[in-house]
């Protein structure tokens, strides 16, 4: 488990350093954000985090000791045991860890919680991030959307339920331009396409029911539906998307509900689904009366040629919900998705999302509205091929210079992902750790596959230019390294 | 239940407008939005939408039903019968309304629903919302944080797990202007107030958990909690805040888990919890190891005095959740609130909230950052509490002319609402739709507390100066008239 701490000591501060150390525990516990019981980081770990000798901690620790506000400090690790107040008290504070440890939601993975804590350090090279480098962030464009915005909106209060009526006509639009025809009713604005998977599990499913899924799958790293106690049952992939000669039997042996699909540059091994398959999936689908998620947050990203149609631009009956973001094309920060669907179930989703959030931020979806609406998105969306290009080039090159004989791939057409496969000697829980110790963050693939574990998500969208082929050459250096071993 | 619909004939048109309403269902229909089986809105309802002859929207149907796209139209209801394409297929449609009925989370409140879907309408005068009205949004200086912003920000990828850590460090200054001392990391931002209980919904309790809450309160209008199969235990109130003698004993009877309190300018009542109440809640609860969500987000709009301490600035353990949000001081489209608390509980939440929709809209953060920092929010805050002073005596005023014989009330000192008391023979719902029919949105006392079915919550935050006392004056008159009816 990797730990965060938000402070450093002053080292040019006449107070000594252990000094700070420990007025800084104490202010945490009579604060009360460490209470009384709470397991404390350990002193090498404190030491690391703080950039201090292991006995400037020690010294700290023993005065709070010494003070009756810490206690063990033996291969038991240190806790709290008092705070100002409770040495007078004969009462104790809630039983915290109870809380934490019995909600119903289930925690992120381990491996995601480390990388999340791993990600605000600089410095670190991060070759698995989904999301745009921020070399790539249209600074410039979006200081002038702001500016517009300065003088445009005229009041910012809790929205309509299916979200800001401008940005829905605008997406309307947009979703003409992908041969998806929509009315603004039947789409609701949400805070990024998780949200929007979110709003699916408690708004259409069941606990116990079962979802279909490609494997390996963005949505296998996450617990949005198994938090609620929703199943879900892998089919396999091969280079034209999911397989949908199982679905049929799948949906029977599972009693299966829906069908999650990413079939466009998908998330994690950049594959995209072919129209015959897509054909397949739909008839087969229709069949079986089996509703889809498609979930699309990549389809602009195309690198060679424009990928085939969305499934929702084949739906016929309305048996797809269609999901769609602005984080991947130009900035995550925004939080602003959607989904397109049959009225009545897009009325579902809307009301559970009044009941979660009151919808998405004004200030977004007028941000969103305004991009659409001035063409900006869609000329960004160009520059964001020519850089995508750009750096697939530059990490296939590295690869095919570096990895031959230790990695296969498949050359993405589209979106962030080169799906890698190493050797099945190599562990890639020791690479992670061992690349992080040089700087560089890795995505492993079992988190999107429980078999996957001899594969990485390598993202050439993150790093910079620069990182992003030194990362990729001393990634190889340490893969070697660990053969080698 | 009330329809909504976003589309209205062009009556300058050439094409007939019955043509014009074939159309849009036809288009509807084919979209895949109105699925085959559902039922669509009456003649009656349509021709009400869309200010057109009901015989008009009969044309339509009829020739739609000629075509074979609709059925029915009896005492049943019209349905979809057919698309395009289920013309020549054997196949149906996914039975969306199966999942729609049956997904985990409650619907809201058919009330609730009912004024989401009238709040949208213009020319309707709100005499029960809650939020800031258009009169007070800081247009300009908004405008100015805007620009600011337009050169400020350098990226806006997704953020870190508890929020910017800019906003987060003013966030500490400002709380600590509250007597509330916090570092950043015991801090968690979250997408409004709403969001907050959301998250320790799903990430602190078990299904079959009990929350103990006053009685009227906020939360019995949201099924946040209940969706999850967490219980509600109401206590009552005086008007000195949550009767606290209750809590132990409740505490046994129903095992409970959490107090949850709005202590300062209560939804709905507009109580405030008097220090001694508040001590003796603190102390009762640590004497039951009873963890508190204090929420707090009426705080800054005092009129009169400024309220009592907040619970969490008298925590000495760690036993409160606080949660603040800029919705009710400043714009609820900022979508903004904050949760502090001991640091494992906080990165619990946060670990959830990156599950639920990555964080909050940067943009949302960098502005209330700017507020916060530049002074503005303060600033703000006076002219605020000016604005409501003044919407106060006006509601006061109207009331004390025209409702003495016909209602109760106790003169807020602070937030938005007035609880107002109507005689036991008044049926609300008559009133509600009685009010809304001559342009007049209610809030229900109902939502808030089962057995306050005589009772309005009236907010003198949003409707304008002019149409609050339009609007209040006109609401004695129909009273009156259902009194003598
Ligand atoms: C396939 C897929 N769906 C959804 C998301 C979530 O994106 P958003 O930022 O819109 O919530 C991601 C991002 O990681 C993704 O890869
Ligand atoms: C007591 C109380 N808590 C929370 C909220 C939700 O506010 P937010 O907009 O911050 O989600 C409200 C608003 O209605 C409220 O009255």
């Amino acid at each position: 488990m990797i730990i965060n701490i938000d402070w450093k000591p002053d080292k040019t501060s006449k107070i000594p350093i252990y000094i700070q150390i420990k007025e800084y525990i104490h202010k945490k516990i009579i604060n009360g954000e460490w209470t009384v019981g709470m397991k404390i980081p350990s002193q090498r770990k404190l030491a690391e985090l703080l950039e201090v000798n292991r006995s400037t901690v020690m010294n700290a620790f023993e005065e709070l000791i010494a003070d009756g506000f810490l206690e063990g400090n033996t291969g038991n690790g240190t806790r709290v045991k008092n705070n100002l107040w409770s040495l007078f008290q004969t009462t104790s504070p809630p039983n915290w860890n109870h809380y934490v440890e019995n909600g119903i939601y289930k925690p992120n993975l381990p491996t995601i919680q480390d990388i999340h804590k791993v990600e605000p350090q600089t410095n670190i090279i991060r070759l698995g991030t989904g999301e745009p480098s921020p070399e790539m962030y249209p600074k410039d464009i979006m200081g002038e959307v702001l500016k517009t915005l300065s003088t445009k909106i005229e009041i910012m209060g809790y929205e309509e339920e299916k979200g800001l009526p401008q940005l829905r006509k605008q997406l309307c639009h947009y979703l003409e331009t992908l041969g998806i025809n929509a009315t603004p009713s039947s789409i609701l604005v949400v805070s990024g396409a998780l949200q929007a998977l979110q709003l699916i599990s408690l708004g259409l499913l069941r606990g116990g029911s079962t979802l279909l899924l490609e494997n390996p799958s963005y949505v296998n790293s996450l617990n949005v539906f198994q938090s609620l106690g929703i199943k879900l049952a892998n089919i396999p992939m091969d280079r034209n998307g999911m397989d949908t000669s199982f679905i049929k039997s799948y949906k029977r042996r599972y009693n299966a509900s829906l069908v999650y699909t990413n079939p466009t540059f998908h998330n994690p091994t950049g594959n995209v689904m072919t129209l015959e398959r897509r054909k397949h999936l739909l008839t087969v689908c229709e069949e079986e009366q089996l509703p889809i998620i498609e979930d699309d947050v990549y389809r602009e990203l195309w690198i060679d040629t424009p990928p085939p149609p969305a499934l929702k631009s084949m739906d016929n009956n309305g048996s797809i919900l269609y999901i769609g973001s602005i984080s991947k094309a130009l900035s995550p920060g925004l939080r602003i998705g959607w989904i397109v669907g049959p009225e009545q179930v897009i009325n579902r989703l809307a009301d559970i999302k009044m009941q979660t959030d009151y919808g998405s931020s004004s200030l977004s979806q007028w941000a969103v509205t305004e991009w659409l609406e001035s063409g900006k998105y869609v000329k960004h969306l160009e520059s964001m091929r020519e850089a995508l290009r750009l750096r697939r080039s530059t990490a296939i090159r590295v690869l095919q210079n570096e990895f031959v004989d230790i990695a296969e791939w498949t050359v993405p057409s589209g979106g962030f992902y080169i799906w890698l496969r190493l050797p099945p000697t190599i562990s890639i829980k020791e690479l992670f750790y061992e690349a992080l110790a040089f700087g560089i963050l890795l995505n492993p693939g079992k988190l999107y596959d429980e078999q996957s574990f001899h594969y990485l998500r390598l993202s050439y969208s993150y790093a910079s230019l620069f990182d992003l082929e030194k990362g990729i050459k001393k990634l190889g250096q340490i893969i070697r390294k660990l053969i080698n071993n």
